[in-house]
């Protein structure tokens, strides 16, 4: 990094000479939608006769062998009212009955922001592209791996806060490690809704912490406004195969019992937790999603609720879980084909990578597997910026380079203008044979617009690229951090709703370690 | 690579541990196939009506703009003879005149290697490979970037030898600088034939220099052979927009004369030589594609042709070209189509990038072009390996990251098995739910088949991974590279023809010293 004062002081240099330029090319870039409308077809990976095929294995798994709910009485109790067979903490489902209950799920929902005109639309050809969720580490490269703080959780909020290609402020964006685990999520809630006025994701780890999130938004958004509106989206995972755990069942009933949005995840690994194939990972993960869907609508008809997939085939080297596989795109692009077919918005994953550094073993997996999302029609990419480690770990760097790649896939789906004037029929007649289009008006009139520009790219020539300190892709990265966190500025809010937040958390941590003394 | 000495030990110990694994493997990922055929569907991005509108507006530029053909009254003559409208060198064509003339271009043919087994089929549902064209610099990371030389062709064509999953040899792998221009094609062809045995390409930059190619193939493969069948398969960049120049004209010709393959690929850096949109460049393409493939059907009815892009928009920061855009594979999704209307084969650019160094940024774009081209369905991925600095450098390192990628994406559009077996069933009733699937008969029977596995990536743990040196993956490709070089064996030759080899090109160089002493 010995460059990055140099590099920085010709940047400052050239920054003033192109304001202009850069101006524009800034307000071309940002996404002035809070999401993408999807206006391309699908790459169909999947026939009617084997839809069917796997539609009826999901069926057959779901009643001959079941799922198990565990540790709650109610949600076992709900089921057989309903007419599914229960024994013991197994649930069997004659073929149809989920299918049948889950009806109700809206097929497209609106997660309101807290700043109206982040609003996003989950399901028909919406895509919104969200942070990664989960890793315990954190990565830069002047400090390396690291385990995270609630410091790292905050400095990564803000960055996404000003990132335009990411349309979500995510959920355990990292594991506050320093802060004790009952009170975590009261302060990734705290910095969500402070530090960032996109959308965010509720807490899923205890029933009363997913109730003390649901406050919080009250509190931010109004109680009325809370009650009958979506404003939290969460992810439950299920014990893939066919287990639902008990902290993930009642973090899905009191989302769902609140009308708030619950997605059916099922977290795969292929070949430990499915079988070894696509063919049969999909039934598995077509019952798992069925039968817990189901499960919402009874709980509340009509609760916004989304069909999830997390799928990684283990390596046969050393049985960890792979990304940026063949397998794992055509399992995204079949599972979206089954979503669609249920009426129910698609989740699935996005630049995900083993890599344990931003190298190009990150660019390569982490493009394959978001431009697989992209191309499949994924509704909300979970995972979209800051993988590293297979989500043990998100990087600073590869926040800003995946940012980067998102705002690339948004357009690739945005499909291509046939227009008249992008058609520049008049150009031709203007330039000769051998001549050059840069001076022509038709290049002049749409060079602003016409081409998607990303800011991580070095494009320029060997020499430039020498002069400016030879850096590579996360040596630029580092300096996109570094100004971002400089430049942030925090969202606006009321002083008062701030005060209430802040003495909400006051008052619940005191009460917490009271508990828990 | 203080660390290399290190992880090559730990691998040297593991490998002999594990050599039935290996050895299996190894044996499930080589590519029997010398291409691939693609059984999945393509990606819409242009529908009916938006077809017939560029297909109109590229027979306007033919009929009211024209082409110009440099340089060769005998190709004017032929034009005009056949009824073209000749002024000058420009040439303008009737609506429909130019796709009349193509019909008798074949639809698929087999470009013969010198080992059978090799040949690869152009066309269709077919994929192939191929390496990067053109570049003049090479670059590893022991010694950084640095003009190439003969020494440098003949070990990229060595590692491409190895490589399963790259179906051909390239053409001007690099420049060999170190030799004086009008030989380096004798020692190319020469190294090509000799050092790989896969198919490759012609040399386009003087017609006596295509002669000598095919004579060198005559030598190899038998003249009477060659006669009669396409060993080559050579690319002419048309000087877009809309000029064919003296030098790609006589390529074309000598080629076409002798029934070899000419690909027909403008060359277009969008926004400079083409209109900045993608429907404009689309039209213009398509126009110097139809005037120069009616031009090789002209010189010889049905000698094979193809139907080339490369398109690159420029960067609005530096007037560069950019890779790995959204663009980029927007337009190549749109020129198979058209391609696919005229019943061409489609040749098009792999992976692409601009980064000087085997970074990141090489990965992401390396693998938005590549994904982009094979789901594209281009039929001949030109540029599939190495490139970097947009084709001004061969990354030694990148040869062997592009191929690993090049395997996947084999893979990935091979589509998904639905059989009974796939399906697990019988899994399903030996493991219960929260169960494992690894030790289950189904998973034991199809393990070493059911997933790609690649050799470049890292999917360890971050202490195992740690353990071998914390190499990042450019570091990795570097062992790869070496070990490579070290292992090679050249393909069996007959000693006589290998002598006849040798002779033609001393005898040649002698003459050429000759001509330009």
């Amino acid at each position: 990094m010995q460059h990055d004062q140099d590099a920085k002081d010709r940047r400052g240099t050239r920054r003033e000479g192109r304001s202009e330029k850069i101006r524009a090319r800034t307000a071309r870039n940002a996404i002035a939608a809070p999401y993408t409308i999807r206006r391309i077809g699908l790459v169909s990976l999947i026939d009617d006769e084997s839809i069917a095929i796997i539609e009826r294995n999901a069926d057959r798994i779901l009643d001959e062998i079941g799922m198990e709910f565990r540790g709650d009485a109610e949600t076992l109790d709900l089921f057989r009212r309903h007419g599914a067979r229960v024994d013991g903490e197994r649930v069997r489902f004659d073929p149809g009955w989920c299918r049948d209950k889950i009806r109700t799920a809206p097929r497209v929902f609106t997660q309101h922001a807290r700043n109206p005109a982040r609003s996003i639309q989950v399901g028909g050809n919406a895509q919104v592209y969200c942070p990664s969720f989960g890793p315990p580490f954190v990565y830069d490269i002047e400090r390396g791996r690291r385990y995270a703080t609630i410091q790292d959780f905050r400095d990564i909020t803000k960055i996404h806060h000003q990132l335009a290609a990411v349309n979500h402020s995510g959920g355990v964006v990292v594991e506050p490690v320093d802060l004790p685990v009952p009170v975590r999520h009261l302060h990734m809630a705290h910095a969500h809704l402070t530090l960032n006025d996109k959308p965010f994701m509720g807490a899923v780890t205890a029933p009363e912490r997913a109730r003390d999130t649901i406050e919080m938004c009250k509190l931010a958004m109004g109680a009325e406004f809370v009650e009958n509106n979506c404003v939290l989206y969460s992810v439950v995972n299920t014990n893939a195969p066919l287990v639902m755990d008990e902290t993930m069942l009642w973090a899905l009933k009191e989302y769902a019992k609140a009308g708030q949005c619950t997605v059916v995840s099922p977290f795969v690994l292929g070949g430990a937790m499915s079988p070894v194939t696509i063919a049969g990972t999909l039934a598995q993960v077509l019952a798992e999603v069925l039968a817990s869907v189901a499960l919402i609508q009874l709980i509340r008809p009509g609760a916004p609720a989304a069909f999830g997939t997390f799928f990684s085939p283990i390596s046969l080297k050393t049985g960890a879980p792979t990304f940026g596989t063949p397998e794992g795109t055509q399992f995204q692009m079949c599972a979206k084909t089954l979503a669609d077919r249920l009426g129910l918005p698609f989740h699935s994953v996005g630049a995900l990578t083993a890599s344990k550094v931003p190298d190009a073993q990150a660019g390569y997996e982490s493009q394959a597997q978001l431009m697989g999302a992209a191309m499949a029609g994924v509704n909300f990419i979970i995972h979209a910026t800051g993988c590293l480690e297979g989500l043990l770990t998100t990087g600073y760097e590869k926040i800003v380079m995946d940012a980067d790649r998102c705002s690339a896939m948004m357009r690739f789906v945005q499909g291509v203008d046939f227009s008249e004037t992008a058609q520049a029929m008049d150009a031709f007649h203007e330039v000769p044979p051998g001549g050059h289009f840069l001076g022509a008006a038709h290049t002049q009139a749409l060079f602003e617009t016409a081409l998607w520009m990303g800011d991580m790219s070095d494009n320029g020539t060997y020499e430039q690229w020498s002069a400016e300190g030879a850096l590579w892709e996360h040596e630029r990265a580092a300096l996109k951090v570094r100004k971002l966190l400089q430049d942030y500025e925090a969202p606006q809010m009321d002083i008062a709703v701030r005060e209430s937040l802040d003495d909400f958390v006051a008052r619940r941590t005191r009460e917490i370690e009271g508990e828990t003394a």
